[in-house]
């Protein structure tokens, strides 16, 4: 383990030999940092809360802690996990691999995540959020879980579906669920479920097209959605393979 | 007083003697923290600013100030005061009892604040505005304080009344009032004063009912507003009492 | 130079004799920080990147760079530059004089911005993004460069002209222009060119009036547009002159 200076690490985390860690951070007991994963500088992890019913943090390998960061104990994320600064996330949160976290987003805790998903910067993750694989979600999309708020009988986090796009500073209300390869647009509030392969936009959101009849601003002639035709930066071949395939 | 490692404490701050001071923290002169209250690492407090006329920062008995917060000197506290991370709170704001401010919110100063006014994170508070008790301000919501960007002959802050909820992601124009009791939706943007016990949404706001003809989805058929009758977490046992007799 | 406690500067870093660097900073080596200038605690200057192509972080003369910022390598800043805290600067971004950032605003890099820009808090600027002179961005304002996200063909950042006005809580789509001395309203969605001296509103933003139509609300029935007729603060005398003559 290399350490930077005046990082306070407690002995009884549990780091990685090769884990790299920067200086004017803070790792507390319960943390698992798995091989080759990074924490930059300033960084908060497995912050103690009895909220966590004594889980540990746990950083996938081959992650990447981007300074400023702050993670519960309690949460627990897949290999390959990135963050831009000042990320902060709360306790109980499971991710799958490759998620990436922008700069400056707060996810409250209490959510399920699985691969491949991105979030842009500061992006609002209320409790109870469920995000399937390779969603993506752009800069100040807030996701909500009160339908009148303040409640504490019927609160639920939104479900996103697998290759869903949330536009920036977006806001989906609780509950709704976000069908698979679905786009909301940018500012749109979500005030009923999206339907998969739909595009709806607008304050409250109104369908507006199906995915497929957005073209692609490349002059190719091309539909835009699914984004997986054309878009593959960072994703693993195989699954580029097969996003072609299809 | 405990303090943590590496931590800046000032000599001429006034600071009771169970005070807990986590590290890397930063607390300058001009400074009162009142017993039984905990500052968490890499927190900054009393900032100096000529802007301040000189006033201390207060902070309240048993308060709890999450990390990466900063505060500037000049602004008071009641007892209870409670922040997410990475608060930020500028010179001459006020606040009563028991005031939660969530992750990244941003209070520009010269605020008045009352008692048990609860932010959840990423609000922002142009200088100015006046929020009375039991104020609910949501995700990403922001209060203005300028009727025609960029000017100095006519800012005002807006006038939240007691009981009222700003939803998540919603504007508030310069100026206005916020009756209480109301409800401003999520997305919304509000461009008039809103009267009390009514519901507004959209961008312009506009009228969509009385608050109590929003009913809570728990299948009782019990109205959602005023939602003082079903939500009392963290309030006052005297204050419920009062609540659930009217 | 001063420097606080606990602060790791590089030894590389070129500093001017009279640059004020507070406590718990990091100073990485490829950065030139001008004279006069005073770096708060907890910054970061020139964090590294490969995507900088080992350009320097430059901070003009007289800079005020404000607690828990963040600037990568790569980017550079005319004189006065100041910011809130907790702004976060990428790489490969060109300022011109006396550029304001606020508290918590996230520049992503790849940006050319001109003269006397102001961003209020939490504003979010796509790469790619170009402003002019005396752009004004207010709180939680976002500008965009993907016109269908997610996508790696057609990427493009907006480009606001001289003295054009974003309000609070405005997203702007891609690789629009916004043109001179325009106004977007708060929470507006902009989808297609701003003409120049035009306000517009809305999701999506409509044309709502000439700019010099809408009046100064202090009863003195002159037009609220320019601004440059009546707000000066902070800006130089000459350019004032200038602006009052016109």
């Amino acid at each position: 383990m290399q350490v930077g200076d005046f990082s306070r690490i407690d002995r009884n985390a549990k780091i990685a030999e090769d884990v790299k860690i920067g200086s004017f951070c803070t790792v507390h007991a319960n943390v698992e940092i798995h091989e080759g994963t990074t924490i930059e500088d300033y960084c908060t992890l497995g912050y103690p809360t009895p909220l966590a019913g004594g889980k540990p943090l746990v950083i996938g390998r081959n992650s990447l802690i981007r300074s400023y960061s702050l993670f519960y104990e309690g949460s627990s994320f897949g290999e390959g996990l990135s963050t831009g600064n000042r990320a902060s996330v709360r306790e109980l949160t499971t991710a799958g691999k490759h998620f990436q976290i922008g700069t400056l987003c707060d996810i409250q805790g209490h959510c399920q995540i699985g691969d491949h998903v991105r979030f842009q910067s500061n992006v609002y993750i209320a409790q109870g959020s469920i995000l399937h694989d390779f969603v993506w979600i752009f800069p100040h999309a807030v996701l909500t879980n009160d339908p009148h708020p303040p409640n504490d009988l019927v609160k639920a986090g939104a479900e996103i579906f697998d290759h869903a796009v949330i536009s920036a500073s977006a806001c989906v209300l609780s509950g709704l669920k976000i069908g698979e390869h679905s786009l909301v647009g940018a500012s749109s509030l979500v005030t009923k479920d999206v339907e998969p392969h739909t595009a709806v936009f607008g304050v409250p959101a109104k369908f507006r097209c199906r995915v497929e009849e957005i073209m692609l601003r490349d002059g190719s002639n091309r539909p835009a959605y699914p984004w997986t035709r054309h878009f593959h930066r960072g994703y693993p071949e195989e699954i580029v393979a097969k996003w072609i395939k299809e």
